[in-house]
Order: C-alpha cells, then sequence, then structure tokens
C-alpha cells in the first residue's frame, strides 16, 4: 500500500474532481464511501479502480477485513491519515474508506426485451428521492430504473447513499431522454403509467399485470403536458384525507408495490 | 409591532430555548417557519402565541399579506433585524417569518373510539421519516397517529418540515407507551398489525377494511419482540428483488396505503 502525504498528491486531486459531475461524466467513474458500501461493491463485483484508506479504518469494526478484502480486489490501494482523507471525503464523520468505481454500462435495448416493468424518473431534483425509489425498485423486483436528462446526478454521493447499496443490483441509466425512452419501451409493448392530477382510474384499479412502465415526475411540477399525451393511461393516488400531495418517493413507491401484489398475489 | 434589536431581550432567549426538547415539553410550545408554514397555522386554527418578522419579509412573494395576516389573528408581534432573526431560525436561509404555536391537546379515547385507523411508530429516529409518514397518514385519511416515547420529537424543525403542514390535519400523540396504546386499541376492537420478518401473510392479504391499527417499527430494529407477541398478526412486504429492506417511510406508506385500496376499492 502507497502512503499519500500530500492533498498536491495527483491521486488526491483526482479523487476531489470526482465531487462534480461534469468530471464524473468525462472519466466515466464515480465513488463510494464506508465500510458497508466498499464491502457491497466488492460483493457485487463491481470495477474497482482505486481504494483509500486512512489509518483510522484499522481501528473500527470489520476494518481490517475489508483491508484485507480490498488489498485481494484492488491494484492501487493508498494510505492518507485522517486530515487528508476528510478533504476527499463528502461526510461530516468519514469512516476512512472510499473507492472510485467504473460506472457500469448496460444495454437498454435488451433489457427492455427481457424485462417485464420499468420505472422512469422524470427530472427528479431530490437526491434522497431518487435513491429511495431506487432502493425499492431493487426490493420489488423491478427490471431497470431510467433517469431523464434533468434529474439529479445518480452518482452524487447523496443519491448514493440513499439507495443503499441497490445501485449494484439493478441496471439505471441516465441522462435519457423521456419521449425516446417511452418509444422504445412502447415497441416492445409495454403499457406507460403515470400518476397525475387528470387520471382517471386509481392506480390499483389500473391492470399492472403485464408490462408496465411507470413514470413519475418532478416533485414541483409532475409529468409534463408532453409526457401525458404519450403514456397510455394516466392513474390517480387518491387522497381521502386533507393532505394535498405526497413525497415522490412515497407516491412511486405505492405504485411500485401495487405491481408486486399484481403479480405475485 | 414592537421591534427588538438585541438578543439578550427576553423573546429573543424564550425562542432560542424553544430549539430544545425540554423546553418545547416544559412549555408545551413549539415554533414553525416560513411564509407557507404560518399561513398553514392561519388556515388551521392554530393557538399562535407569538410571531417575530425580519425586515426582509415584506419583500417576498406573499410576504406583506402574510403580515397583515398575522397581525390580525395574533396581538404579540414582533420586528427584528435579519442578522437576529438567523440568530433564532433553524433554516439556513430564513424566510423571515416564525411563529410560536401552543401544542395541541387532543382526546385519545375519543378519537379510537370514533376512528377507524390507527399508525403507531415505534421509537423512529429519523425525522425525514416521521414526517413523512404523518403526511402520508394524513392524505390517506388516517384517524390519528401515535408516536411512542423513543420517537424523535414531533416537534423537532426537521420532523415539522417534513410534514408539509400535515402535523395541523391530524390528532397526534406523542409519548406515548406502546404496550398501553395496543391495549387501548384492542379495548375497541382495533386489529393490531405489524411488519415483521417473520410475517407468514403478504400484508396484501390481510384483511384492513376494519378498525386498523399499524405499527411501524425501529429503523434499524424493527418493532421488539414483546410488540410482536401483543400483535394480532404480523405480516410481511415481499421484496421479490434483491433489497434487503426498504426505508421504513416507505414501508409504513405502502402498508398505508393498502388500507386506502381495501377500504376505497
Amino acid at each position: 500500500m502507497n502512503y499519500i502525504q500530500s492533498n498536491q498528491n495527483k491521486t488526491i486531486k483526482e479523487i476531489k474532481a470526482l465531487h462534480l459531475k461534469k468530471n464524473r461524466d468525462a472519466e466515466g467513474l464515480y465513488f463510494v464511501e464506508g465500510i458497508r458500501f466498499v464491502n457491497d461493491a466488492i460483493d457485487n463485483e463491481q470495477d474497482i479502480i482505486k481504494v483509500i484508506i486512512s489509518d483510522k479504518l484499522e481501528s473500527l469494526n470489520g476494518g481490517k477485513e475489508l483491508i484485507n478484502r480490498v488489498n485481494s480486489v484492488c491494484n492501487e490501494c493508498f494510505l492518507v491519515n485522517e486530515k487528508l482523507f476528510k478533504e476527499i471525503s463528502d461526510t461530516q464523520t468519514p469512516q476512512g474508506i472510499l473507492a472510485v468505481l467504473k460506472k457500469k454500462e448496460n444495454n437498454l435495448d435488451e433489457i427492455i426485451k427481457q424485462g417485464n416493468s420499468i420505472v422512469i424518473l422524470d427530472r427528479l431534483q431530490d437526491p434522497g428521492n431518487v435513491g429511495t425509489i431506487i432502493r425499492t425498485s431493487d426490493a420489488a423486483g423491478i427490471s431497470a430504473v431510467i433517469l431523464t436528462k434533468g434529474c439529479v446526478d445518480l452518482f452524487s454521493p447523496k443519491v448514493l447513499r440513499s439507495t443503499m447499496g441497490s445501485v449494484f443490483h439493478l441496471p439505471i441509466f441516465e441522462n435519457m431522454k423521456i419521449d425516446g425512452s417511452i418509444e422504445l419501451l412502447k415497441q416492445s409493448n409495454y403499457k406507460i403509467i403515470a400518476s397525475h392530477l387528470k387520471g382517471k382510474n386509481n392506480y390499483y384499479n389500473e391492470d399492472l399485470t403485464g408490462k408496465i412502465a411507470i413514470i413519475v415526475g418532478n416533485e414541483a411540477n409532475g409529468i409534463s403536458d408532453e409526457t401525458a399525451q404519450l403514456s397510455d393511461s394516466l392513474v390517480k393516488i387518491p387522497m381521502p384525507g386533507r393532505a394535498e400531495s405526497l413525497n415522490a418517493s412515497i407516491a412511486a413507491s405505492i405504485m411500485i408495490y401495487e405491481i408486486v401484489r399484481q403479480k405475485l398475489k
């Protein structure tokens, strides 16, 4: 393991650059942090490019075992002191391990053909919402998640943390065009469903047993009029109480689990 | 309107004290912030004790109208400069209005008798989860939410913000004992349901059309063994995919909306 002392070191600078989306996009790289997340990356056979470890890690529960694991899967491991680690970390109290990963590439055409359920996030802004919907989609066995242009970046640390490791479990496509995605899905006979104020059917009265794509709209504005027109069916989530709206990740998850209910029951 | 200049002023000190739960408990008071939240408080006829306004508010959209409104419902309105307002505010970029409210007291016995659906949060720790579940419960027309001892404080600013105003819409009880609450509900013939790893039935195969109480367990540990034993039925949320768990507010909301589906369909 190499020891890095200076924050002017090239590797340190490279990792700092990955805090910005433009650099993650240009390099096709991102990073994850923490004992659990790095273990998840190894368990799920992610392509680990580099690992940075602080001298604190060894003292933590599971730290030593993880150091051995990363050394066996990655040739580029670096040790830094805690102060320098804090400079590259995105968290307030880092555990002292950060792994740089290569973004995975998936074939959307193939997944659409083989799959039966897709969740499309249309310009979602809140990192917690995007991460949580990916986690719910993973639990529900959704075939893939599509993020349109204008969504918060999938590989931002906050989104990644909210996925709780689900980012490694199912194919996720980013920077997609909404109209192109819908067309692709229609060609493979998916029914396109979106929740909308003008929806007639309650979501649970819609047949979701076939090939289904659910569109989740932007937190403030929902889906656009164009997207509503491209949808096969607009549904509503009834609100017999007094709140006027649901959190976007809640609304999405309620619909996603209605797919599970109808397919499994 | 009185003008306060010093952070040594008694009113300023009182409001700062309300940032701590022990003082909120002792005084039976809490505070909300922002144009929308204070408007909601007035719309929902909350007992507004004091209002603090910064000189910034007037310039904001809806600011002037709100100043007129608060003056008509509250005799104790104070003006402060923006710097002093930031000292009492819980937000990074305050809009310049903060209202001190009296906690509402509700009669649990009566609500249990008249209601038909209760959500019990058992030692939930995350403010966003608690607030979001209250919001979903409100949308779903749940009769009341019960927070057990050991839950994050309902009146902490983060929980309040996550409720998006729903805190004013339905009765919420705090610091309750879980066993006592369950007993009270059983006396009124509620069926007590909890999601649990040992659950046999999937939640949607459980009859939720009668009087129902759903227990949502702590994020890390779920419900206790004692609580599981007191429940009439343990159910599971199936996870045909690869994630091992759902976010607590997602799991709660999926079950809450199954009540809506079964009661409304």
